[in-house]
């Protein structure tokens, strides 16, 4: 029997009255429970989530915080091992912490819990604990749901901190989604604007200001200030990295007691050792659980990064609005031949989808903020909250970067032909007369030619300048030299 | 093979490479594309899947979603009964809506399309006719996948538009979510907020403005005061109701034209049956496609909701702060005997959970605002963002809701020893020997307790007044007189 | 010497030193402090300018606010004289206080607060305490400063409290903006659009889905979907006037212990009457101080407004974008000949400056509702914050709206030329020849035209369709019997 | 006549009216108009003031814009010196500049202009122009309004557009504000922070975490906290500087056609050199004006010190609240004698006015991301809304902060009787018996105080433990070394 549909569709509670043969019955200090016999998580676990049947699967406690916890298992194991835990049961605490951290036990669906929980996290770091010694109990050959040989409390959690775990987890967690997923996606998206700048640099066309004609530039400019904006993003991101990888372990408010004095600094320095990334012991130990600002800090710089795609998407999909009734200096790439005609192809929708995602975030970013606000005395109690905000945040924006960059923006042409036909209508052709006929006359002209609804070289014609003459000064090559170069 | 696992964690794309033995393979206007065998989607679902590979089953499209799509395909299909759809094709489809309809084609992994897709929802709307063919041409006894005798687009999709169905499906879905969760968890938590009023109404205690000691008041005003706010606020969610009844169907830019004129007006009617719930045509059909206000208000009233109960839960949690070194009038219900001693019980985590709750809803006021603000010309293409906002408000609301009324709220105790103690030091006391002291000398005895960290009675004691005086000017009972009856 | 200069640019400290000659001495429990001599205010007043410097006369407590608490004066002296309020005293009141209802003295800087105060109000009440007991000492033929015969506690202030005064001062200031300001202007607004309706009901003109070229409507279409908007966001406000209606006087934590019974109740019979609108008391007076829930709800309606506007108006901007390198559709009024071709004159700044007022209430919505959950206890302590978000989304947006309206939306022309050039070019005409080719060749035929970038006309012509034919079957009036009549 | 009052209360559209003897004659392109004659503005800000009644004085365009406005304007005369602007008007305008950027004409509402405008500034770039041509006409002993020898666009506006000058002109008023504003400010609460963590640090109290008691911890370590919060928040807002400085002059869509190449680059380090600081030129000119991005990313920052502000606020007032019945662990400073018995006096309104102020400043930060992200095309047209919200929130939050710091925190003091009488009472003096009872001894003592009501020593006492070894064990210094040193 397979437990996945129930648990998925807010039918959790359900779980209370399975029958015998699916189940085992576990102890812990409120008394007896059945557990899923084909789980791994324990009967603190079981209680959580029949205390709490919000939402369904789609509410569940983010992968990557439970990878974290994993890591900061293991490096809690090793750290441990000086202070007398047992080698052998180490030995399998650091090979189940590793079925965490791969990903495995958690599509294998043994972390059940939703984001709403205490705030502290305290469910979540149980059911790593609960998944860990009974993992690390079948590596050993016992029998899983006995405690014997490995203890959930005792062995997995030792010296550590229920607020001091999930309070790191989740900036190891966040740290690693960006450096896995945000921060390649905006390069690449980098990249993809520096060839359509250099692709684009010769295609004069028109400038928009308050949405009226203006003076003619080249498309590469166009795609050349998205990646100036992009670059400034990059950068901003990068400036609140060192505050992310300060953590704190074994130091707070409800820090475990009995561990020795230089847990935490061991703890912190294997976690960086096994990812690589440069985490270090947070200056001070009452700010790092009290507070979670360097989380309102990322946020607001993811923040930034999506006020300035929604802008440059919103203006993507007006340059390629029509084909026929619209601006028309863009053509996104297409299906299938003729596919262009269809409203909602799939650069299309890339685009909808990015900015969709853009509105999130920036609601997100509330989300994240009031949570951080509220966070009374010692202990910031909306940490869920602000994790699965931060994270959702993150994964969104990089996987919708992702589309947009390969599926539209990389595909994109000019359509060169209607940009001409467009500026030479414009009226900012009578701007290379002014050499010429003076300010006065060009402007004269122009507003003929608005009146009349005819062309600027039409009405240059009917004052008597020579086709010959007009040929050559309204060139639109010419129109560059007059601006930006 | 179970395809769960993948289609869960963001393997989706992989799902192109799958062996032959585990696919079918299928064609649409692309070519051939290989779908699961064991899924009844068909191919527009499945290139939606490899192109929008976005989050995993956590941003799946919400299931009340597809469940108001069934209704509305059924009651289409009914409606088009007398346009000509064949009667046995009819009946099929009628009977693989309300597959639908239950949720079970749903929770069997057939609809794995998640938020993050074209704007107007046309994919879902695909990926409904293409479940609901197979499952029509299952039921008829033909093969699934061979559209054949039903097919998704001219039989199950007949006379409607994406844009219409996806509007429409999202007002049917907030509708019936409201129905069925938000309103029934309001009504829970007045009913036991009135209990709590009549339970403490005898419960003399300190009020606070400033957070500073104020006048005396009862437990039962306090509560009182909470049960006003959440019926204002059943009232304000009502308000709202009846323009999120008016629907649109065949009617705006992307309309179908071979329809018979008056299918959208039957369509309506016949959702209105098969909900039982009152449904009407838009008074204008551009309106209802190109803005999504009236999704907008609805959220800013449950932003109003939110912002209520934040204050309700964070004045509870204060009130029960301790139990020693807070405010100490309240005790939350236990797990087990003495585990009020431990931060974070299951009563205390409610507390927490509603107030995460709280600041999401405020953080996708946000997101459905910018959303809907952004509907430019005759669609608004941010539906999925609004319809997933507005759906997961008023999933997790309910559910904190609930979760706080039932193991929260209803156990709620009144400290009344601490609560009466509390009161005889406070300062207030002063106030009920003004009619015999006066008031100059009333303020005298109060400052003196202050200056001196003693009670108001020990002062006047002090100054003379007899201790049979003071018993019976100083009774707590005399206190409300001068305020609050 | 004037102070104005110095009260309004963050020089207010400086008061304190002013020199003899400009000041009057007044005393309160604090001791001494200098007064300008030509101010109404006195002691308390001038306290709270000098601890509270914060901003400028861009901070300044809202005049509707000291209106409101003009009113409520007024109604309370009325009110009073029953419980023995002097009638010679009285009567001096309620002619200082029609000085305070007409903005006399508001205009003439006696009310200098800003909003940065308690978050009960405590101190502007006081400020119009001191001024209308100066004003009526004045009246009687007093000194000003010298609390005879007059008192601003005693007399003024009598039988009141601040934070009831506050609180109920604040939806009186809000209820009368909307009938006098925000009301009108959306009526004015829906009754241009009624007119922009019938004026374009003729204009056949492309649709647009996904910003790509959609059905054809008429431009009548669009100005109609506009004004359903306008109709059901006027419903909307209406919906939630009632709870505003609700106000509480002498009723709560820190109420006044020393009025009669039925003060509440008299004076806001006299507000009532006072203003001719239907204010009465709230249903609970404890709700009614300790949240402002009402002023979230109507803050979530006024949102939903902005919501709209923004589209309506980001669609008109780009209707009217070009002159020749845009949607090209509409015709914004013109300052002056040919000033349309200045990038911002004054209809396209009345655009601009609606939008901007948009996102400004879209952010103060977020204040609004961060400041009411944030109520702790029986008083929320961010009224003031809360008063002048709300009184200046109402305000702005009050007044872009005219503007918009009056200067912008009521002269917008249709260019219809242009309109139909485009509808034309469209390959949307090829739905037409359905009928008669099939939907295939029609399809073809658009296919064509998209490729080779000309006409459906053209490219039927080519197919061998005779000219006569395409005539009277493209034509533009055949357009709209295949959707929208 | 003083127009004063006219201008600041909405009463601008009367000007039109006015008499001929307050009044002189101007015209421009749209023909005659009057202006108020002791006023230097001219006909173009006449004209906006006119057609943009928008609020009030409490709308106007901030102060800090005209200053960068000013400045500009200098540098700009400077470096139109060496492209040929005659030396005495060049000279006139300098001086003309001084008294725009000493502030003195705005005092004297030379300025009228509201934030409510063109997107780009237009109207004040144009205010200004006026204002400095006519005082530099007046210096040169013409006549104000002649236009001789001084023209506003000829002469001031010479080399410049609009959208350049007010787009850098944000960037230096808010930097310029940062510096004399923000972050003095910011350091100052620093340094008190600290003094604070020094004079608390003996002093032990209880932490609290899920808002229960926790651990013991020092009075210290909380302001030790918040100072490393406020350390973390000035190095945050230091990342975004160096953006700041980039600014773009003569560079983008709507630049000046006729200008020398260099001057951007000559005018920016004209700017440099008067302003003191390090502004430079923009990589790119078409970033600089049509995203307002580093904006964006500045208000990040902000959120972040507001969310840490409003977290450090809420738990000051928490631990002040009392003064009987509340936490009590703190005692804020009193206006007066006595005074701390008042729910409202200055020291508790400086923590309501800061949160307040949090709250706004959460609000603006919406505003101003949906204004960036609305920048259409080579303009944004959100600027005015942009600049007038960072600027309200850093000076706001500057002045609030300086309140909060000077009025409030340096005055705190600690309750130390009641903070170790509670501390005493608490169960978390269980946890010094531990290592002489056992771990399960210790619970069973607390959970018997807790059900008896009793404190942990009495009930150790009852349990046969020696006064003797209870007075040495649970002395509250030893309850440190089991937590944090």
């Amino acid at each position: 029997m397979s437990f996945d549909q129930k648990e998925m569709f807010g039918l959790l509670y359900k779980l209370a009255r399975m029958s015998q043969a699916d189940t085992r019955i576990e102890h812990d200090e409120m008394g007896a429970i059945r557990v899923p016999l084909d789980r791994m998580y324990g009967p603190q676990t079981m209680r959580s989530v029949m205390n709490f049947p919000i939402g369904g699967v789609e509410e569940r406690m983010p992968r990557p915080i439970i990878v974290a916890l994993g890591i900061i298992k293991k490096a809690a194991a090793q750290t441990n091992r000086q202070s007398g835990l047992e080698p052998l049961i180490c030995d399998a605490i650091l090979k189940a912490s590793d079925d965490v951290i791969s990903g495995k036990l958690y599509d294998e669906n043994h972390f059940p819990l939703v984001i709403w929980q205490a705030g502290s996290g305290t469910s979540t770091n149980m059911n790593v604990n609960e998944v860990i010694s009974n993992r690390a109990i079948e590596i050993m050959g016992g029998q899983v749901g006995s405690k014997e040989p490995v203890d959930a409390v005792g062995h997995v959690d030792m010296s550590q901190s229920c607020c001091d775990n999930f309070s790191s987890a989740i900036n190891i967690a966040v740290v690693m989604q960006l450096n896995e997923k945000l921060f390649p996606s905006i390069k690449a998206l980098i990249e993809v604007l520096d060839n359509k700048e250099q692709e684009f640099k010769h295609i004069i066309k028109i400038a928009r200001t308050h949405l009226m004609d203006a003076e003619p530039m080249t498309l590469g400019h166009v795609f050349g200030g998205y990646k100036q904006m992009m670059i400034n993003n990059s950068t901003r991101l990068e400036s609140c990295m060192q505050r992310l990888h300060e953590i704190s372990l074994n130091s707070e408010g409800c820090a475990c007691k009995s561990c020795s004095a230089n847990f935490g600094a061991g703890c912190i320095s294997g976690i960086a050792e096994l990812t690589g990334l440069s985490f270090v012991s947070a200056p001070n130990m009452f700010e790092a659980v009290s507070a979670r600002d360097s989380l309102v800090e990322l946020h607001g710089e993811l923040n930034s990064i999506v006020v300035s795609l929604m802008k440059i998407v919103n203006d993507v999909r007006l340059m390629a609005s029509g084909p026929r009734c619209g601006f028309g200096e863009l053509v996104l790439p297409e299906d299938a031949p003729g596919s262009s005609l269809m409203p909602d192809n799939v650069s299309t929708r890339q685009c909808e989808v990015l900015t969709m995602i853009c509105a999130q975030v920036m609601g997100n970013q509330v989300a994240v903020s009031i949570g951080s606000s509220n966070g009374h005395f010692e202990l910031n109690a909306f940490m869920p909250l602000i994790a699965s905000n931060v994270l959702r945040s993150i994964g969104l924006l990089s996987d919708g970067l992702s589309g947009f960059t390969n599926s539209c923006l990389k595909g994109i042409r000019a359509n060169e032909e209607n940009i001409m036909k467009t500026l030479n209508q414009s009226l900012v052709m009578a701007v290379p007369l002014q050499p010429y006929v003076g300010h006065d006359k060009a402007v004269e002209i122009a507003n003929l030619a608005y009146a009349n609804g005819t062309t600027v070289k039409w009405e240059a014609y009917k004052k008597g300048l020579s086709n010959a003459d007009l040929e050559k000064w309204l060139h639109v090559d010419k129109l560059l030299s007059f601006s930006y170069q």
